[in-house]
């Protein structure tokens, strides 16, 4: 049997020290040190490969403290706003030379607490957490032992956070439905979490355009992350027998069960009832007939909760990052 | 500072040992050792909980040599396909008290191979994978270094394999398509990877029925992951003026896109064209006309490779796994 190749033999074979092999092969340079040329990188690198070196993660991680794995918390990938930014995480954390390890919440906020705490994500250098959850109380003062940023939802004190414009992205949604002359708007809405600015973002636009706000037209159901609850909650309004032309969906998940809810009762959209989503999913897109909806900067998002989370883990003091900006998607639901 | 709680304490406050103790917490137990009772387990926890234990995950790796996690490899993630099968792997893992990793290959041949053959997942015990471009050439006659199960697409040699039944599933959609009076039945493929027993059923459907197969009702494109090349595709069909009355798509995002392209070009499905997709994915089920398609068993398929990848962590053989069955489930596009 081989004696196994150790990093002292790629070392010498690239003519580097012990600890500049360590350096170029672990894809990540700490703050403060001398950082490598690409040239050296490359050559240690080549000596690795033609070595077989293959480094032993338990032993790195004892003598370096990290794990190059990064922690992406979401509450389920069967929602394609959270299959997408999980992927963009993903891709967004290798630029950098992390991994990531998965976790779903599943909407639990216990499990949202013991992610952000290091419960759960022991294994990880940082967390990045989309919350539907979390609230201050959960964690009773306490600190993230380990770097934390949370993507969206509301504010967590002592979490750094990157967020989307909810309420001015909501609030171009509104403004559309109003301008093209709807005036029986309903809004399917998540009272908890994601729900909040975007529904003050319609109130406000229904005030403004001197409409009457009538409470019969707000639809709360479970589970905004499925198509079936905008589907339930859409039957559940038809059946109540209160009017509207116009239907203003807290995302495109719920958007697609209205569209499918609509359909079956025989309702016309955009004609009788005009549509609208929030998270600008292909799915929307490729939808019948495509849903107008608002864009929410994944990418900006992503990368602005990366590099953040990046300056932590380099020992710098994260800064607020800004909102992403949101763009309302204006397709054949709507027009 | 209070002093970091140690195993050796939780142990003590349980009254068990230290390896007891190790064991309980660990969440897994090496095929051969003792079993703990249940009672057991849950005082370990408790006094775990009580003292405030957090493990060392570096420390465990290099007393156990085992890592907690698995990796996940599949292509993407924004092919619903992909992360409804990450998230049932996910959850699966989860109950046998293990963690996941997720690598993306984004198709490419090497990146799959590296995998496998442990470069990219050395800080895995094991890797599930859901190869679009393994082939036997890649692993060039070498054993992964580590447990792996792949899932679907053509058998790699030296690797445990959980497959769907492709060829029965796609001779289920053909015959239905068939057997609802179609004869000029397209078939958008894929030529390489998953296309290969689907469109051999299509043939075998075909010439079952006595209809000629038309080359020019054969249809291939670049990345069948996207919708976006369902709809190009269909267009291009559409374009070369060859006439069809059905078009059976290799997968539903594919589908989802013709949808929109013969839709756009005026064309009503099913009356003018029948169309058919392969997943089952939720997006099917909630297209406007509803998607008829095959269930790949993605529940099962995922159980057993989970199951198979335990079985080797544990030192046993791994017995080659039966096929997952698939269900044609007819909804409006074909009827």
């Amino acid at each position: 049997m081989q004696r196994r190749v150790r990093l002292r033999d790629v070392a010498q074979a690239a003519g580097v020290s012990v600890a500049t092999a360590s350096t170029a092969l672990s894809g990540r340079e700490k703050g403060g040190t001398t950082r490598l040329s690409e040239q050296t990188r490359q050559r240690v690198r080549q000596a690795a490969r033609t070595l077989g070196y293959v480094p032993s993660e338990a032993a790195r991680g004892l003598v370096t403290g990290a794990s190059g794995r990064i922690a992406i918390v979401v509450p389920n990938l069967y929602q394609p706003y959270f299959s997408r930014l999980a992927e963009t995480l993903i891709n967004e954390l290798a630029r950098h030379g992390l991994r990531s390890t998965i976790r779903l919440t599943k909407d639990d906020p216990e499990r949202e607490r013991d992610a952000v705490m290091g419960v759960t994500t022991r294994d990880a250098d940082g967390v990045l957490i989309c919350p539907h959850r979390l609230r201050d109380e959960l964690l009773a003062g306490r600190r993230p032992p380990l770097p934390v940023v949370q993507i969206g939802a509301n504010p967590t004190a002592g979490v750094a956070r990157v967020a989307m414009d909810e309420f001015g992205g909501a609030l171009a949604a509104a403004r559309h439905l109003v301008a093209s002359g709807r005036r029986r708007i309903a809004y399917m809405a998540q009272m908890d979490g994601a729900g909040g600015p975007r529904l003050e973002a319609y109130r406000f636009a229904l005030e403004e355009a001197g409409v009457d706000a009538d409470p019969a037209l707000i639809v709360q159901g479970e589970d905004w992350d499925r198509r079936d609850t905008g589907l339930e909650s859409t039957i559940g309004l038809l059946r109540s027998g209160v009017r509207f032309d116009a239907l203003m969906c807290s995302n495109d998940a719920v958007a697609i069960g209205a569209l499918r809810a609509l359909q079956a009762a025989g309702i016309a959209v955009p004609r009788d009832v005009a549509v609208t989503g929030f998270d600008n999913t292909v799915e929307g897109e490729f939808a019948t007939p495509s849903l107008t909806t608002v864009d929410p900067g994944t990418d900006a998002m992503a990368r602005a909760a990366v590099e953040c989370l990046v300056a932590q883990l380099q020992g710098e003091a994260h800064e607020a990052p800004a909102e992403a900006p949101t763009t309302l998607i204006v397709r054949d639901s709507s027009r």
